[in-house]
């Protein structure tokens, strides 16, 4: 499964990847709607004007002309087209646009490319899938729904065949509050410089905080004690307390954190944990933010993340707070391959393979074909009469467990047999009845290895 | 279901249409794999020097580049990019890059998104959804194939809530031969005019033919005469007959369209029909050309095209055949919106609503869910006691069928009840064992109405 494409950055899965793809997409879609997530799309350009209402675009964006606009891109003209970058923006817009039609708590699931002009190396590609889920209320979201999509998210997580995974939780008042109570009013500044901890060390972190924002040692080493803190339920609060902070927001941030981490202990252990050294960078989140990793592939970064927004989106004086999360599925994909953890039984959905023994028989196979599928069995037919050998070896070089034959006796009554490819055993068939072990129905995805040392393969 | 949206010729549907689309798409996945195409997506750009291959670009192509180019586009560069305007050209390419990897005859489906600079109006998006099915050959493809992709779209469309329709079917080969049996060379030209013959009429066509072509009246007559055959048997070979032509090219063409009208007719009996009036215009097809409407609907043009090539793609001097039909998703379901043909009994997938009692129940009423959600059932949580009229509502106004209510007796003891919304019954349930009805297990799509005049609603 390693081949190079012709466009750097823009990925393309043979069939018996997009096999794995698509399990682990109805995977997603198939939990997120236990859960009451509506899906939508939107379309894939949006105005740069949308595109930067969140401020300035520190993103790589594709922009979009018709192929007969030969003047040169006016840069300050908001109202041309982009690829959207990310499913969040869209969405936000999205809501704006439709909120007379939609329920609140609105609670949606989006599964989309998006693009992104970047350098392109492993982790990051130019088009990418992602899986959102995000609820927004109308004015007020209750806090519930943190817990609640993260919930959802090591639900649909641990379904697929990705190994062991952690989702690492933190909290911006909490971080925010405890900066403050510190004497630490940049907050942006602080988690700009946590945000670095895992790339550069917690030696040019304090570095940082003490050379950009006039931190002392002491306030730099509160900041790092703070990041350093992990546990996997709220025995988190009291390491806090601990450093001898006060701080109102901090309080808040400390007890939804709590409240958060607890229930997840609670209902899925061994899949989250507070990490106060998750900051999220640029992006605008006010309360719960999430980081995941593939145990054994942290290098990867994050497979799915997101936070809460106290305004995803505005309309007029209308606010609508949001909290979601976003798995990168083609970052998580790549990786499966690259390091063979996963693969599918087959290229092809077919189960049998309907063999010809004369050219005339065609249209009475066809019947046959008919016959299985409306059980549910995905046939095909051969068009020509070559020899069984070749016709059973097309089916071979498919992966196809079956291969089917009829005879046709001088007052035409057909017999039937059907042969496992594999074991080579041959025996009658009903096609109205005959149907083949659950296993052989769908191609089977397997997890290969879980090993977390498994050798890259390119 | 009538709205406008925010960039004229791009389409995004509310939870409840989407819900539409997502059945009609995954009817067609269903139907396809029960046929064993397997499924493919391309990436969303190409070159334009991909784009150009198959000759100029006549439809209106968007090029995308990167933000910070702010130089003038250089209209010779064949290396630009540009979004996909079908989903046949990226699949010639994903053929002949990928032939080492794929097995011969391929059959693989695609759903994806594609874009054109079109001026939007009824019918022409945008931005669109297009399902296309092919099958492509290594140097050989044979015929029968012709039949089959037909016949697969036959049973696919038959399944999709849009009442009757009508595959109208022609060979390349029977026309041009009859065009040169009549002694008109410009075979392309005459196929150009006649496919204008809905348009502008008869004697608009027949003037071009004399004027463009150099055609005589009667040869004029002649092919006008051919393109009014219509049947839905084999028997449209006699009337071409009796127009007494003779030539090799149109003998090839009769037998093999005759052969595809005939099994359609014997297993797919009134959806598909002979007309000698079908052309597909530009397209390079060699054989076999197919058309559709949807009955009652023909101003709306067709609804799923294709045809064979005799070199879909190349690779030096490898060729590889393939036929193929694609359905443009779009336009059908917008028309289905339009004229109020089809709905979705509810906007989200929830199935059950879980209320709370008490805001301390939250986490206990997440097990009830867990129970419900193992076994299949769409289970959402409340998140705040409010009083139940309050609760029941919220599950109302968003068509959630269920309202789950569980109370606890002072030894902790829990008893559930559970009310159908609609009827206002409220039963005792278990949450291990209660079940809805199967109608009610997933939203259900449901067909308004199949009259012929059915008024537009936008």
């Amino acid at each position: 499964m390693s081949r190079k494409t012709s466009l750097s950055g823009f990925h393309e899965w043979l069939p018996q990847e997009r096999l794995v793809e698509l399990h682990v997409l109805n995977t997603l879609a198939e939990v997120f709607e236990l859960h009451g997530f509506a899906n939508i799309e939107t379309r894939a350009v949006e105005t740069l004007g949308t595109l930067l209402r969140k401020g300035e675009i520190d993103k790589e964006v594709y922009t979009v002309s018709r192929i007969h606009e030969t003047d040169a891109p006016d840069p300050d003209d908001t109202s041309r087209l982009a690829l959207h970058f990310d499913l969040t923006v869209p969405f936000a817009r999205y809501v704006t646009e439709n909120a007379g039609h939609l329920a609140f708590p609105f609670r949606r699931y989006q599964i989309q490319k998006v693009w992104r002009g970047e350098r392109p190396q492993e982790g990051r590609a130019r088009e990418f899938t992602q899986a959102d889920i995000d609820v927004v209320g109308d004015g007020a979201l209750d806090f519930r729904h943190d817990i609640d999509v993260a919930l959802v998210m090591a639900e649909a997580l641990s379904k697929l065949p990705i190994g062991q995974f952690m989702i690492r939780i933190n909290n911006r008042k909490l971080a925010e509050g405890f900066y403050r109570g510190i004497g630490l009013e940049d907050t942006a500044g602080v988690l700009r410089n946590i945000d670095k901890l895992e790339k550069i060390g917690a030696e040019q972190v304090a570095q940082g905080l003490q050379d950009e924002l006039g931190a002392s040692s002491e306030q730099a080493e509160l900041a790092l004690a703070l990041a350093n803190i992990r546990a996997e339920d709220s025995s988190f609060v009291t390491e806090v307390r601990a450093l001898g902070v006060q701080n109102e927001l901090l309080d808040e941030g400390l007890s939804e954190l709590a409240e958060v981490i607890d229930e997840l202990h609670k209902r899925v252990p061994g899949t989250a944990v507070a990490d106060l050294s998750i900051a999220r960078g640029l992006d605008y989140y006010t309360g719960t933010v999430y980081e995941t990793n593939l145990v054994g592939h942290e290098q990867l970064g994050s497979i799915c993340s997101g936070g809460r927004y106290d305004a995803l989106a505005t309309k007029g004086k209308r606010t609508f707070p949001g909290v979601g999360l976003s798995i990168g599925v083609t970052r998580l994909i790549s990786r499966l391959f690259s390091h063979n953890m996963v693969e599918a039984s087959r290229s092809v959905p077919t189960v049998v393979y309907i063999a010809l023994t004369s050219d005339e028989d065609w249209s009475a196979a066809q019947d046959v074909a008919q016959q299985l599928r409306a059980r549910g069995i995905n046939t095909e037919v051969a068009t020509k009469a070559e020899k069984f050998g070749k016709q059973i070896r097309h089916a071979d070089r498919r992966g196809i467990p079956y291969v089917w034959f009829t005879n046709y006796d001088d007052a035409g009554t057909a017999t039937h047999e059907v042969k496992d490819i594999r074991s080579g055993e041959q025996v009658p068939a009903d096609p109205n009845e005959w149907f083949p072990p659950t296993d052989d129905l769908r191609p089977a995805i397997r997890q290969v290895d879980q090993l977390k040392d498994a050798t890259p393969q390119r």
